[in-house]
């Protein structure tokens, strides 16, 4: 599982209730001083990677949240570290929290700042093109996730799997692809590994989940996750997931060129 | 006709009861003893050819049954050889009662096992891509039959009509290709054809008729079928079958190739 | 104006009450001598040439007259000539009637039956495919009207727009190429005439402008058109209808080739 | 911004209450002395450009004018020169005033005309296509604005965001490109940018926003507007406006391009 450092409960909380191999979804903030405490945190704790968000410099105008006048959760990883009490009496409160204390300044130069103060590997989140996929290899990171951000950041981004394979392709194999949006169905799993994906990460439906009915929910939407993306399986004749390959699925692109 | 094993009345009924040519659709059991048994009546019974289901290894997740609680007909050609007994008190009772009996594990090796067993020409159904259709006819086939088993196997299976070119294609003539799927007028019989189809099978249409009004509503869905199919024929210029040509359809992919 | 033989003034009212250039659709009738009969008439009331329908060797399924029970107009034209009673007690009786009279074996053989009876020009309304637009300047025809009868006689014939080029490029200028269906605003006028058509004809708007209010709303829907046509020529700086070029509109297929 | 000659505030109005770089839409009129005189107003009043409409010589049928009986603004800038009432008891009255007054005869001689009267420069407005953009750079404009009259001009009308390449191409970088339709987010902006052009106008957003909230309204319109854009470089990862390269969008064309 990834942790975000914006969740409700802390790195602590959450390695000491859990068996499953987790790595750590990390924001960057204003003060680095407290992102390098909150990456030492998650090295003790037993995190096996930082996946660092790279898409959200800014947060996206989502108008939802502005309408419905979002509150952000709050946010203990900071406690006792960093202020997160916001004053606002209209819009989206977590737009106004994350101005605050996100670094707006994230750029390529801080993959070499979160080396110097971790050995974890380090993945990157928030590709969408070859152009930056490419750049991430050469900076040395140990694996990129192709995602928009629920396509909650920015109108017009293109769906993930629509930009699975040239990411893929751009990589090269050099470092393993990650890929989440979308995923809803085991098929949805299917299509991603057949585009070469190595690993699928899942959001959304795992809240939902949680939100029907709490922990037996999440369960409950992992096991169907798994049934069918099993059953997807069998029916496309591949016993291994290493039996799924690019000729298991046909993309817009195949029929075209199929054509010519 | 084409009878399946799953068929409320038993093999020999239907032989008693039908002048036409009929065909026998097998689905593949564990107990490979009882499957061998029907056979055996299928032959003495005077049916022509083994349509063999090769897209059941399992039944997909048909979730209208699941919500519905499906129950399994009664399966009347295993009377006296197998319980078809399910215990379910939710879901769908088809997908135990399946579950239980097929053989999950049928392979190609398995054409060989039931050439062994029968002399009648096997035909394989459920074939949807020129690797399988190739493999199909290697292995020794006596026809194809391009089916998606009514897209309720697998989400995002293509359309029949989509890829019974590719299949026609990779036959190459060997052997005759027959088509399913999607068929409710004479105007898809005749599309069927014109893209290499030799023969053009139907499954809700006479469903309906049935349901409608009995032997009447099947008779006269085979006439309205037969009558559309005629007058496409008419107002196409095809005075016979074997007048309908493929440059008498135009798909999606010849009106791109048309561009270049 | 076109005259069709279906019409419910005969040849000689329409010629004695119209002083526009007058051509007259054929459809042949079984008893061929009749048909020839109503050819002489034509002639004899200055009709300057025959429409040969050759799209209608029987009569498309038009599900709605068959639920609407539609009834045959008076077939003015054979009076005295041909019994044009049928009796349905249901369906479409125009289905039926045509079905009595229509010689269902018409082919390209009887343009030469044609040409032997009458000297007047023989246009050919019915044409789809590069196939028989060559084929009917082969046989001697004076003039192609593309058209699909209203897209009433076979359900997924292509849209008469789509495939206009075709028949132009394939005619390549030796006889005129007249364009009829879907034509309801001065757009489409200027479309067919930039895509190569000759000349447009106008069938459903002038009925329902004579529904709508008679002699004078037949009368406004053809100011309508011109005047639309006209606004459309001047906003696409076409002086003159000769200055409405392949150019002045794109189609899909420009949209692929320009990519290309 | 650019004013029109059909506002209901006249040339000098707007010059005395507006510090913004000020732009004059003309419309040609039959009275070309009078047009003269707008012109040299314009000049004396400190524009900077006038930005002539050529897709308007005639106005396009707007049907929801007609129906609703549009009344023509008051247009004060031609008081005391110009008739312009009109004596309308239905339809629309700016299609009866502007039939009225304007040059239907408008020309590329006219650009001589224009430039005869007046130093300012010269753009053109209502461009769509390749030929008339190079057209336009052979007789001398200083910059072409790519619109379709907010599409009200002529049905069929290409979007303007999918001819704006076209037009750049053909212009080659030897005069600005401007753009203007449907612009209604900050992604527009960016886009219109991206594809090529040299700045983005914006119509109705402003109109909206003084129908609101009067000019509070169009202040914040415009603000949105820019912080929409603002956030879409930031989240594109382009830090300056020349930052926005073609690389960022990707359109139809390119997704087929890529294919190939």
């Amino acid at each position: 599982m990834i942790l975000s450092n914006m969740s409700t409960c802390t790195v602590e909380e959450v390695a000491s209730s859990c068996n499953a191999v987790r790595f750590f979804q990390l924001y960057v903030l204003k003060r680095r001083d407290i992102s390098a405490q909150i990456v030492h945190r998650v090295e003790k704790n037993g995190y096996k990677a930082i996946v660092l968000t790279v898409d959200t410099p800014r947060l996206g105008r989502r108008e939802a949240d502005i309408k419905n006048r979002m509150v952000a959760p709050q946010l203990r990883n900071f406690e006792g570290l960093l202020s997160t009490e916001v004053d606002t009496d209209k819009g989206s409160n977590l737009e106004a929290l994350i101005k605050g204390i996100y670094d707006t300044s994230l750029s390529w130069e801080d993959i070499g700042w979160l080396k110097s103060i971790t050995n974890l590997p380090i993945l990157i989140k928030g590709v969408l093109t070859h152009e930056n996929a490419r750049k991430a290899v050469e900076v040395g990171v140990a694996g990129i996730v192709v995602s928009n951000h629920g396509a909650r950041q920015l109108d017009y981004t293109p769906a993930t799997i629509s930009v699975l394979e040239e990411v893929v392709h751009a990589v090269g194999g050099r470092v393993p692809v990650l890929f989440d949006g979308g995923v809803r169905r085991g098929t949805d799993v299917f299509k991603a590994l057949a585009l070469g994906a190595q690993a699928v990460l899942v959001g959304r439906p795992v809240v939902y989940g949680l939100a029907a009915n709490g922990e037996r929910g999440v369960r409950r939407v992992i096991e169907m996750l798994k049934d069918e993306f099993e059953l997807t399986m069998a029916l496309s004749g591949c016993p291994n997931v290493k039996d799924i390959t690019r000729s298991h699925v046909t993309t817009e692109f195949d029929k075209l060129r199929s054509m010519l």
